[in-house]
């Protein structure tokens, strides 16, 4: 039996992140039943309160922002086990306060797993870790387990420095990099559709696969984070993480186990089997693009090149997919916001030349809706021979809506319960910097990015990028029939 | 360009054949403009009355039994292509009236072409083509097409005998032998499901295919017919035409084009790959069952041993299926009145000992629902892994309510453009009775009829009947969620 009763330590109490999603979390998993037996928290933070007061903001955020429906009692089974800690996070002294208070309340029957949450920006996580270290709080009996949140770096090297920071006290595996995006439902799903559905997994390869669409698309611009964004861009801040991470989901063999590292080591395998980018990058292969306006962004330069889309071609050099383009793509200010994972299977001969035939497609629907659509052709109804296109659905949003979990409830609970599947392993970070490292050495100086009208379907040169099977973007025939079911 | 240019002759005019689907489904094919240029019917039957009576008689019948609504105007555009004509089928001058009837109308622009219907009893059908023929009717220029009914026969014996009466005057190629049933919108839409959709066609083999599973189930008992009935019983009152030709399209190889003799060419090999059933029979592979309350019905004796159902293990001897067990049900004074085909793939290996796995199922609905469900393996949204099982439906009678054509329109149609695809071949027949006697005479005197209670699943017996796989019945577990739709 796993002793899974700990502290939750989160830096960074007073921040967004903690008010709108790490409580709200815990209250969801509190009212769940889920939470491990004797979970308490000490919220750490620069300002001055007492926990009294602290509980009182929790209690208004929890109202706003957990989807679940507020009692007082339930709320209150979560206060109490709060306290509020105050810190400055470059005061060595405060933290061997925080030390002390942590030894004290262990004492006194409060559990000696320590997990500490570090929702705080990148800038703090070497200054954190090191000051723990210094006072003896990462030390001790107990597990010591770090959560951090991205970005992790901005390219190999800032990212080799960040992890450098926090490797020499934690070891990889109590190190949790929250991708929050991998922990969604139906990206969880692709591995289960994929490996217990005999059907999938016998066509799921080149020989009936001709491309797979991964579009990850936004429909707001960068709003108030022009600043950032414009140092970041798409590639960096969507497709480093989020798209590649689909990808490997979607392209990795079976792991010998569910087991964190015999999955993770699969999603390396495909990192390991990514073709870098060299001068094809230019050639077609990458697509940049920024949204007419970005410039007059606020804190955005008037000259900027940053990308706002990107668009890629990608081959994985191993047995299964040598040959089948993955078209990666995402953006921001377009039409719609939708994710989605699309395969578009080979044709196959048509039994007459007269009958129309289009390609099956596998829709694996991740926001707004989620679900799994497949697109078949069928006999039309009637005297005379025509196909038609149908559509099998799976809505899972449609079964379970309100039921379905938040991200982080699941990643807090695995952080928990030490099951590190759904978090970034630092190899992985390593190869997908890598990756995109080369990209943008290539690309970043000779792809002009095109510009495309807020609310479109991105750049024109978008239309003809796709080069093999159809020819289509799937994600332009979504249609979002599940909200007239709701 | 084909000429389908023609004068239908029915005999058995006033008959419920002609009256309840014929005429009807002429007044639906006229409705859409599907019926050939210069269509003329005469319409020929023992009765004395005039054209005039008799297009009253089915004017009637038209609004009583057309599933399109019905119109005056629409309705006569059909009757004033319509005559009567009155003959005895025993009296050899009738018929020179009628060749004299016919030529003579030829001569004043009617169509050359003549599509005769037997809509009699087979009893009468060898009579009737050797008057014909003995009057010249069947002779002359313009084609000459001859559509008859089932039954074909009981046995082999009693087929052959049959289709050498007609044979002798018509050509295989001009002989339309309907199975209605055949014509039914997702029974032919089983083809363009294997052959036009690339992710079934790779998986529908032994390699991937656990078992077959193919029920027609009624609810009714024999009612009035049992007479008739207890003198044929289900092996060849359904088995013999309607489950085996689902079979055949189930399992045949893609054939060469989509030409009728290139179909039915297939068919037939299921048929020769068919293993014949010697002491297997008695052992297993056969179960019969007889509602109770059968031996009341009138007309059937009070020791009746006649089967109202029937199940059988069937193998089918070729690469592609070689142990793969195909189950045929049918039976009457069942629970429900339900006909589908379904496939059962092989479960694979679990990627973990506590992820429940259920098997893939294809369910393609013939009746009384039109469409296909996929059974998938999906993760339950949850913060810990769990399947569940997934639903993907198309459900093809809720998008196409009150459009799909009546088996008749669509027969009919075929018949008049010389499309034999959807019409038994000869040999067709020749092989299943082949198959059907082999049964009959190993297990008619041995296999018992097992008791089962009317609205019931059947005999108690079928419950282990399933020996792979997952051991179940998956009709069983049919869900006719479209109702709530409509």
């Amino acid at each position: 039996m796993k002793n899974n009763s700990n502290t939750m330590v989160i830096f960074g109490g007073t921040g967004d992140l903690t008010h709108r999603k790490l409580i709200p979390a815990l209250y969801q998993l509190d009212i769940n039943g889920f939470l491990p037996e004797g979970l308490n928290v000490v919220s750490v933070g620069r300002k001055h309160k007492t926990s009294e007061e602290y509980r009182n903001e929790l209690r208004e955020s929890v109202k706003k922002y957990s989807s679940r429906s507020f009692t007082e009692e339930l709320f209150n089974d979560l206060a109490q086990r709060v306290e509020y800690f105050t810190l400055d996070f470059d005061t060595q002294k405060d933290y061997d306060s925080l030390s002390e208070f942590l030894n004290k309340r262990e004492k006194e029957g409060k559990p000696e797993n320590r997990l500490f949450y570090l929702a705080v920006s990148p800038d703090y996580f070497g200054k954190i870790v090191d000051c723990m270290e210094e006072s003896g709080i990462t030390g001790g009996s107990g597990w010591r387990r770090l959560v951090i949140e991205k970005p992790f770096g901005k390219d190999l090297e800032s990212a080799t420095a960040l992890n450098s920071s926090i490797s020499r006290v934690f070891p990889e595996k109590s190190i949790y990099r929250i991708d929050h995006y991998v922990a969604k439902e139906m990206i969880q799903n692709i591995m289960m559709l994929r490996f217990q559905n005999s059907i999938f997994e016998s066509i799921w390869n080149r020989s009936h696969i001709d491309n797979v669409q991964i579009t990850v698309l936004e429909k707001e611009g960068v709003g108030t984070r022009g600043g950032y964004y414009d140092h970041t861009g798409a590639l960096r801040d969507m497709v480093q993480n989020h798209l590649l991470q689909l990808l490997a989901i979607t392209a990795m063999e079976p792991p010998k186990s569910l087991d964190p590292d015999d999955v993770r080591d699969e999603k390396v395998r495909v990192f390991q089997a990514l073709k870098d980018c060299t001068a094809e990058c230019t050639d077609g292969n990458v697509l940049f693009g920024q949204y007419d306006g970005y410039r007059n962004e606020d804190k955005v330069p008037e000259d900027s090149r940053t990308e706002t889309l990107v668009a890629a071609r990608v081959q994985i050099d191993n047995d299964r997919w040598r040959g089948v383009p993955f078209y990666l793509l995402t953006g921001k200010a377009l039409k719609n916001k939708t994710a989605q994972v699309t395969i578009e299977f080979r044709k196959m001969a048509s039994l007459a030349s007269d009958l129309k035939q289009e390609p099956n497609i596998l829709e694996i629907k991740i926001q707004p809706d989620e679900g799994i659509t497949l697109h078949l052709s069928v006999k039309k109804p009637g005297v005379i021979d025509e196909m038609v296109q149908a559509e099998m659905d799976y809505c899972q949003s449609c079964l379970y809506l309100f039921n379905s979990p938040d991200s982080y409830e699941k990643l807090i609970l695995d952080a928990m319960t030490g099951d590190s599947t759904r978090f970034t392993r630092w190899d992985e970070l390593e190869l997908t910097w890598s990756f995109i490292d080369s990209i943008l050495r290539h690309a970043k100086d000779n792809v002009i990015p095109k510009g495309y009208e807020i609310g479109s379907d991105g750049p024109v040169e978008l239309d003809s990028f796709i080069k093999s099977g159809s020819g289509k973007w799937w994600y332009r025939n979504r249609t979002s029939q599940y909200e007239y079911n709701l």
